[in-house]
């Protein structure tokens, strides 16, 4: 069994699933087992570490199965030599998040590879276009990590009315089972972009004890803002902010923002320290809305298996969601 | 034509489509035409004025086909006498949103009328299904007016998955057309209770010039905040605040809401002559974040129509919002 979609025919895949670059956390490990498991795995290359590049794409290159390699757009323009490295892997697609594509897109076509943007609205969605993307990414505010303000039901229907057929549409931010695929295709999408389902994944590089954090979190303990990047010095551009759970640090600086950078020495010293001692009091455990549905950290070859089953069964009508019946 | 639902069976409706009880603009003309067209009306007793519910609920209670009353919980629990002009226009439903629905369970259904609750957590979802709660609306960040944080497809899910199949739960916030719907299914509501899609129909009591501005209004340009509460001295209770779309007053006072407080009755008076005069650079268009997918003003049995052709013809495959296929 699998779902087809646009989405699934542009990038050769059996299921309208990809995983989401997460910085260094969703490294070789996690994209090929979503890829060996008929998803589309993308590598987290985030801001752009030129070691870690080398040695994730390396057993990358090995591998059978088709993958990403995700930058952070804004942060590769400081470092564009790392595209080189990302493409020499022979990816079948690079996805660019956060800025400007079109300096990068003409040596991404050139290399053979596709071109995956990331929008949260419509005007970086038509630069997307004209950048030559090869597929949208419309992502909700729900979305853990970086983002803007747009709900994922309000983005989607809107870069799918945009798009017109033209490209495929994928849909992030607070996707986490079967309903939520199902939900997606209604709108119009070609298939979801999962973080953190799958940063709750066996094969994902982030801290255990993140990953039971995630598990155990309740619906509605996260938040988006800018107090996780004043607090590890990290300054982004507009309209992004990010979003993690609502953890003690949070609670102390939420609506403090300007006198945490007042103190910012201070609270980066402190933060910094957190991070490496794995305190995540302090240090924020990134992740997105879907968290209320996710409750275990199984091999991502099964989170792909259970996301398709279920939307299957419910697309089908062999399982109706809601007992619901045309008549 | 019609879609059959555990919602549609318990309200003896043929379709799962609800009109949000928009305070004093969803009068009886709007109430009366979505119940007509086979959805359900709900009139918009909002905070309750007694001479404005007697002239509605006379003009439904000559009508043949059942409706609802909503109410603002904590409002009506200041004039609780209000509850017994609704009941005695015999209500199929009463709709109560914002506030502790238990006070008010017991009248509501020794008179015979189902209980209708809108929540925006799990805990409030709790209460409502304690006080006895036939129906819940969980409603979602992007709706129009007062609501809280969470957004739809976070809410949704949480919301189903409490009710565990006991009630129905209907999806509301940031609906506005079959696609919708049809995605809200797919997360297992039995349906959907739209505002802002209502509000832009011939038959809303609402000013012409705030339909328009809703019709050429595009996505992302609203906000949720309080300014306008504020602005009318009217402070809700937390968790809420409220949606409207972004004028010249938005843009002037937000991220300045203590220095409006400082000078709320300036700006009370402003605020209160805008009204009066229909100037809606300052006075708020309550809409939500379906904007962007509503361009006319057509009668509300057209919206009703126009919704469920739509989800019907994508939830039997006729027609493929993503062009997917299931192989």
């Amino acid at each position: 069994m699998s779902i087809s979609t646009s989405l699934t025919v542009r990038l050769g895949i059996r299921h309208p699933i990809l995983s989401a670059p997460m910085d260094v956390i969703a490294g070789a490990r996690l994209t090929a087992a979503v890829s060996a498991a008929g998803g589309f795995g993308i590598l987290g290359g985030g801001y752009g570490d030129k070691a870690w590049l080398e040695q994730e794409t390396a057993k990358l290159a090995r591998g059978q199965h088709p993958f990403g390699i995700g930058f952070i757009t804004w942060s590769l323009a400081k470092r564009p030599e790392l595209l080189d490295i990302a493409l020499a892997a022979k990816p079948q697609a690079i996805m660019l998040s956060f800025g400007d594509p079109r300096p990068f897109a003409p040596r991404i076509k050139a290399a053979g590879a596709l071109l995956i943007c990331q929008v949260q609205d419509e005007d970086m969605a038509r630069q997307a276009l004209d950048a030559g993307a090869d597929i949208l990414i419309a992502q909700g505010s729900e979305a853990g990590g970086h983002g803007a303000s747009r709900t994922t039901i309000d983005i989607v229907p809107a870069i799918v009315d945009l798009a017109a057929g033209r490209v495929p549409v994928a849909a992030a931010g607070g996707i986490g089972d079967g309903r939520g695929l199902a939900a997606m295709m209604m709108l119009g999408a070609s298939g979801v972009l999962l973080g953190t389902r799958f940063y709750a994944s066996q094969e994902c590089d982030g801290a255990e004890a993140a990953k039971r954090i995630i598990c155990e979190a309740k619906s509605g303990s996260s938040f988006r803002g800018i107090i996780f990047d004043l607090s590890r010095n990290n300054v982004w551009p507009a309209p992004f902010n990010g979003r993690c759970l609502i953890n003690d640090h949070a609670r102390r600086w939420m609506g403090r923002e300007v006198e945490l950078l007042q103190n910012v020495n201070a609270v980066a010293a402190e933060y910094a320290a957190a991070r490496a001692a794995g305190n995540f009091n302090i240090a924020a455990v990134i992740a997105g809305e879907a968290i209320g549905l996710i409750h275990d950290i199984p091999p991502a070859a099964e989170i792909v298996d259970r996301i398709v089953t279920e939307a299957d069964q419910i697309l089908t009508g062999r399982r109706n969601s809601s007992a619901a019946t045309q008549a």
